[in-house]
């Protein structure tokens, strides 16, 4: 592939990144009080919101300095998803956020763009066979790799993001067949989308219920969710870095999800 | 430096992390209650620990997943220091965690070893003259880069770790010449330690008090503290990724810091 040694393909990884011809997409939402969290039937425990607490603020409380505690819940705004935070995971090796190896957390990327049948369709539920159609126009999705479903849902503010209805909330999610596809015949390492969850808003009633949370983590892989701009990724080619914090036990985490992206048109 | 393109790069990059001739190395302690924070004089605002409550684990509070809220500060365990933490750096533009260019999380970076002086003398004080030093072995710190001070104190445990005596902490780190020769002489992006704080413990007596957090907040640049294991790293030719959550207005974070290594004797 290139006979680049480590050494030299860093140094050219830091040069690209300082002139442009490498860029750093930042697919992260702010973490702020306003921001959504999901919302479960109300005999369930409840994800916090994110909020703080000024500590000080270069005043009596701390003349020099300005800072803040806060709490929030390990699945609050763009997050990941570690195989033990659904009951199918729970017995998965290196299955919590301080237990999964390091080099899992930088990987290539795919995007499936479902922008238009997102916004044609709340419910849209995407297939193997929108897969295999995407495969078709771009390649086999390769091991190892991350699928990222674009929907352009993260521009969607307040009440439209979860979308709740009486019925509860309708947002887009893969069915079951497209995640059996890409976990046991494509062997992705994880999943990702711009809404609440990996699973679609009224993923309680297909078959197997959840089938992001549950194929997934049942198998070992991860999942990010309130991801942003996904719009500024190409099809393919890009490289993820998402970090979970090192929680101890953690079934997950707010994060960082950054994007290595080519330029068009290759070094400014 | 290199004629490869930038897709070209990144497939390469991520062959090489397969293949273990690029390793990943995550610098980060977990987040966990018992890891110590900052003790200030009572008079002042506190950093939190860590701390964790349970929402449900598979059972009648959320019958197929685990999760948990969290509380902690923005300055607990492995953190990222942006400008805005320390006053002289409260006017900078970008000196917020939501507000600074994401290219800034990955760049170059120098470990200076002094891990011999520290074992010595808790209160070791690196200077100009110790910087010189490693660049007369090295080469000169480039500009733009990270400068770690590698003292192997992240193996020391309990109460040993901010060594609290009578008369406060005692810890080693930068005197104000050092800082001042990397911000003003190398222009480096930020200072990053195993210690408590990217200062020494008796830094309240040294010209200006806090010399790492008063000069590098004070020109825009970054703090690293509670790294752990810099001895991983090579004295220069690694990429550090240190992406602090994109917390709003946030004066720092907790995050996970990785490191990406040429592995000795290339791909494997």
């Amino acid at each position: 592939m290139t006979e680049l040694a480590p050494d030299a393909l860093l140094a050219g990884m830091a040069g690209m990144i300082a002139s442009g011809g490498l860029e750093v997409v930042d697919l992260t939402h702010p973490l702020d009080p306003d921001f959504p969290v999901i919302v479960l039937p109300p005999e369930f425990g409840q994800c916090a919101r994110f909020r703080v607490e000024e500590i000080s603020a270069y005043d009596h409380r701390g003349p020099a300095w300005k800072w803040r505690n806060f709490t929030c819940g390990e699945h609050t705004g763009t997050h990941f998803d570690a195989p033990v935070h659904w009951v199918t995971g729970r017995d998965q090796p290196n299955g919590t956020t301080d237990s999964i190896p390091p080099e899992r957390f930088i990987g290539p990327v795919c995007v499936i763009d479902c922008s238009a049948e997102a916004a044609a369709d709340p419910d849209f539920l995407l297939t193997e066979g929108h897969l295999r159609a995407w495969e078709a126009d771009h390649g086999e999705i390769p091991a190892d790799c991350w699928v990222l479903m674009r929907t352009d849902w993260s521009r969607r503010r307040g009440a439209d993001y979860l979308n709740m209805h009486g019925d509860g909330p309708h947002s887009p999610g893969p069915d079951g067949g497209a995640i059996s596809f890409l976990v046991h015949e494509r062997g992705i390492r994880g999943f990702g989308t711009e809404t609440i969850g990996t699973d679609a808003g009224q993923a309680t009633h297909l078959d197997p219920p959840y089938p992001a949370h549950s194929i997934l983590h049942g198998a070992g892989r991860y999942g990010l969710q309130c991801l942003r701009d996904l719009d500024r990724l190409p099809a393919r080619g890009a490289i993820l870095i998402a970090a979970p914090l090192n929680i101890r036990d953690g079934t997950g985490s707010p994060l960082r999800v950054l994007a290595l992206v080519p330029r068009a048109g290759g070094a400014a």
